[in-house]
């Protein structure tokens, strides 16, 4: 596979955030390659509150490393909150 | 989208639990973007005891990350219980 | 909403046990406001194996985040147990 | 409810597993305080492979909480293995 | 129960993760002491997609348990990637 | 079962993700070791958007345990963000 990530470090929680939904995206993407297929299941499930907080939760444990690798982004806890 | 978080930061641990709460939400959001929609599938799964637990379940984990990154209030657990 | 917590730090592991079930019921009750709802899905729920099951997962996650914001209530360790 | 945990320390890895199953059960007890109804489903989600794996899972995470309580049991691993 | 455990301690990340196999099935042993009604749940379970992922999420979780009382085996890392 | 680890240290965030791809699948593989079972189980869940978001779970939280190991290559992120 092509190269999708370099480095866990985002400049904001929000950009980290954004991170572990591209995570949370790849591991399906690792296990389903076909495009078509994903495309396909998309509709359905994106329409399923259950399938929807599931997927929350996957960016949420994602979250959790992509934080953790940021250190919570305490600088900016410091001087920007 | 929009900028929707600054930082982890929160002066107690009720806030930090509210932006627990908006985090799992922003899981659901970006992955159904539709308002629409998501307002749709709202009655049904608020009814339903199993997606209430399952959206319990992703404000904890998320609730993990912002007490870890507030260093779990421990000043105001100090002074402060 | 009214103040429901101040502080992660409890007495005894006990009483963090039961931090972390108000946790669990808190990120229920966000999500879904009405009392009536919630009274009327809890008869169901609380007599099904997998959902209790379910519930006691989000307790355990939450008992996570309390637990080590008391750090283990690391002192009852050593002289207490 | 009476007292039945004062602390999360245990001499060893397996009583701490033990004390990880304790907690997952309080966690049910808690949310079904009915012995009798806990009795009545008991026959069924122990026969339940899902049930049984989901249940695995929570004793799973109190046992990272256990563990970490713990120090993972690290002077045992010094000298013990 | 007899012994089965006395450190989380393994000599490589292997060893750990086959570890953290036994942990998994040792929280449906202790669900169900019965190994009648296991094996019997075995074939079913064992040829169900849900299942399986479900098994290999709970060895997820301890494998984490492991891994952090090892260090992550971080002596490995330094000379032995 | 043959020697498949050795290490979890990997050189990129990327192989790091690959590495926790593996995991989930020795999970996976450990508790149905029949290749030609599990063969017959893929063409099915791949195609169900469930299976898949749990799927990258179970990713997600070996992910976890692979970045601790790595340190969230840091080095990577004071040099090449």
């Amino acid at each position: 596979m092509e190269k999708w990530i370099t480095s866990l470090k985002t400049d904001t929680p929000q950009k980290g955030f954004e991170l572990a939904i591209k995570l949370a995206q790849k591991g399906i993407e690792y296990t389903q390659p076909s495009e078509a297929i994903r495309k396909k299941l998309r509709p359905k499930y994106s329409k399923n509150a259950d399938s929807l907080i599931h997927a929350s939760e996957v960016i949420a444990i994602h979250f959790q490393t992509v934080a953790a690798a940021n250190d919570y982004w305490k600088r900016t806890g410091l001087y920007g909150r």
